[in-house]
């Protein structure tokens, strides 16, 4: 039925839903509704090249790809991601495994990289006729809360183009224009700075784990992530404010040989050259409700989270699936309790998430205030040896 | 053998323990020592009868309960404490009960009050003839990092007194003399301000719950407790620096009212005379190690704990039973090993005790940031629908 567009879309003979972003969040959605006989129009400010190689997440849970499989949206996934079911933790010199997949149901995360979930889901809906606009500038939202808003914008060849449609879906991220175009006290924004910062490290070398790595050292969080056979990602807690500059190689090294170090033990970690050193800062945002007028909000246009659990793609892959089973029931048969329902439905999965990545946060790292830091510590070594608190963890991490 | 001192104690005709405060945990100390054998002499600064009757908490883990019965100290309580295994959160004017019991293998909570342990303690350990001196007061110690440490103190009728001993056990409280005799520097204090008050308010009400109840309100936490028939607790949070002269009884009754209301429900809170208004401070308060020299500290001279969890009295007592161990091993057999390991052994409970104390106050009041406020009821939200999270909780608040 790819092809098949509804009664409403063939007599507009437009584009029913405007989608703002070719992110996983706004290419999920445009697959699922172009999949039920829904037109809609993708504007994406950045090359398809560009999207296709951009560098961000990697993990998605058993349940986005439970969903993205029966969307016929998955056949790559499956056959190239590595799944992962233990993790391990660090502190006090030893190691600690976690199989959270044996106990939570046999669950597994997948990891694959974010560029290649964008390129299936752009490649899936290119090859079934969907409409992608590339390197569009200069967006701007009208009648949001009119029946039927207006998107303009300029093409990649410079020309001011324009599309009525029935809904926008703004998946253009933390930084995109939909948001913005609510007015002012429409709609509550949660924010949050955790008050801890990463230091970022990619690195040409090959991993020194088969599992992630997450270590409590008493100068800091370190983590050890995998990526592929010959790149690895590292992270190490830097002070507030910290540059990359501060960070030479062997400085970045030495601290990551340290901060991983096992007690009597013959692990090493392997080192390579470093190609990437950046800093993050830890940092939480929620809009609240996802939506104004005929605006509806997905994945990071309306909610930030930090690293920490690997939510981010998730939660933006949760939100494309109840905004198109939304709409879908809408357009086909009037029903708009999805839609009215849009709003609670996601931010309940988001502030679940948002408050184990702070669990987690609180526990990987050290805090200015000494008690806050021996709080942490407890909590991991109470994950260590207690079953219902690494149940609590195994159920949020690879789940629910 | 409640008679029979050690060889030691018979040899030196003095108190082979020191022991300051006459709470929970100093009365146990001395209890179990006075059954091993050991001679110990307690110095309290209140009288028998303010010591008996002094309200403070109120309820006992099974693990503390099992403790104390193993030493024929629980005659009473297993006859009058009430056993509780369940408890409600109400959030959103729903309620929603937590069969903790069932949920951590039938361990129950004992409520029963802090002055009736100490009644119950002081009465068992005078009837075997245990040393206790009331009215004390200017207590002072010196030599405790030598082997024999000396306490002088000025007696109810004003005579300064003096025990030569090889051990003290300093269970005279947060403001106590014992922890402020330890050198600057010497051990690590943790401190947290957890940036909230309650108002407690104790009145002539019977009960209108079968159950503890903790609510999440808008407007910020409200808890209803269980006293006896007669008599009732609340708590309400409060803005920081608030007093109870700005709590009118009238005040105090709307805003319980409203914040344990429930919705399509015939539940009424019942009013009465309202016989004491405080407002308590959070906080928290470690001492690393719980040790200097010769000198030990138990309960909350070395560790101070929200309300929030009703752990205090748990702690303090498993602090005395693991003392009074140690000391039992090193003047019987010389094996200093418990000993040494004593800090360490507490504290582990101690800081698992903080951890889920914070867990819970987290979750059930509103923060200034209205970020964390969401998460905290996020938290709430999940203990209430998924079964890790309930089982954490669970695990946590019966037992460890």
């Amino acid at each position: 039925m790819s092809n098949q567009h509804s009664e409403w879309a063939v007599q507009s003979n437009e584009a029913v839903v405007g989608i703002v972003g070719a992110g996983p969040a706004g290419l999920t959605l445009a697959n699922l509704l172009h999949e039920a006989g829904i037109a809609c129009t993708v504007l994406e400010r950045g090359t398809r090249e560009y999207i296709e190689t951009r560098p961000r997440a990697g993990v998605l849970e058993h349940r986005a790809v439970q969903m993205l499989t029966e969307h016929g949206l998955a056949g790559r996934l499956l056959e190239e991601a590595d799944r992962h079911g233990a993790c391990e933790f660090r502190v006090n010199g030893e190691a600690f495994e976690v199989d959270y997949s044996a106990l939570y149901g046999g669950q597994t995360h997948y990891v694959y990289p974010q560029q290649d979930v964008v390129r299936d889901l752009l490649g899936n809906y290119l090859a079934r006729g969907g409409d992608i606009r590339f390197s569009v500038s200069d967006v701007e939202l009208s009648g949001i809360d009119s029946a039927s808003p207006v998107l303009t914008w300029l093409s990649a060849t410079g020309e001011r183009e324009r599309l009525e449609c029935a809904f926008v879906g703004g998946a253009d991220g933390f930084h995109g224009v939909t948001r913005k175009s609510i007015p002012q006290g429409a709609v509550q924004e949660f924010t949050h700075q955790h008050g801890i910062e990463w230091l970022s490290v990619l690195a040409e070398a090959p991993p020194s784990t088969h599992k992630v790595i997450y270590a409590l050292h008493p100068d800091g969080f370190a983590g050890h992530m995998l990526r592929n056979s010959t790149v690895s990602r590292y992270y190490l807690q830097v002070p507030i404010g910290d540059s990359p500059d501060n960070w030479p190689d062997e400085r970045v090294w030495a601290e990551l040989h340290k901060r991983l170090a096992l007690r009597d033990s013959d692990w090493r970690l392997t080192e390579g050259r470093i190609i990437e050193k950046r800093v993050l800062d830890m940092r939480s945002h929620v809009v609240e409700p996802m939506r104004f007028g005929r605006l509806y909000l997905l994945g990071d246009a309306a909610h930030i989270i930090t690293p920490v659990g690997a939510k981010g793609m998730n939660l933006a892959l949760h939100d494309a699936e109840v905004l198109a089973s939304a709409l879908i029931g809408y357009l086909r048969t009037g029903d708009d309790s999805g839609l009215e329902g849009y709003s609670e439905k996601c931010l309940r999965r988001v502030w679940r998430a948002q408050e184990f990545s702070q669990w987690m946060v609180f526990m990987l790292h050290r805090s200015p205030e000494p008690f806050l830091s021996r709080l942490g510590q407890a909590r991991l070594e109470h994950l260590i040896d207690s079953k219902s608190s690494v149940g609590y963890f195994a159920q949020n991490y690879v789940g629910p």
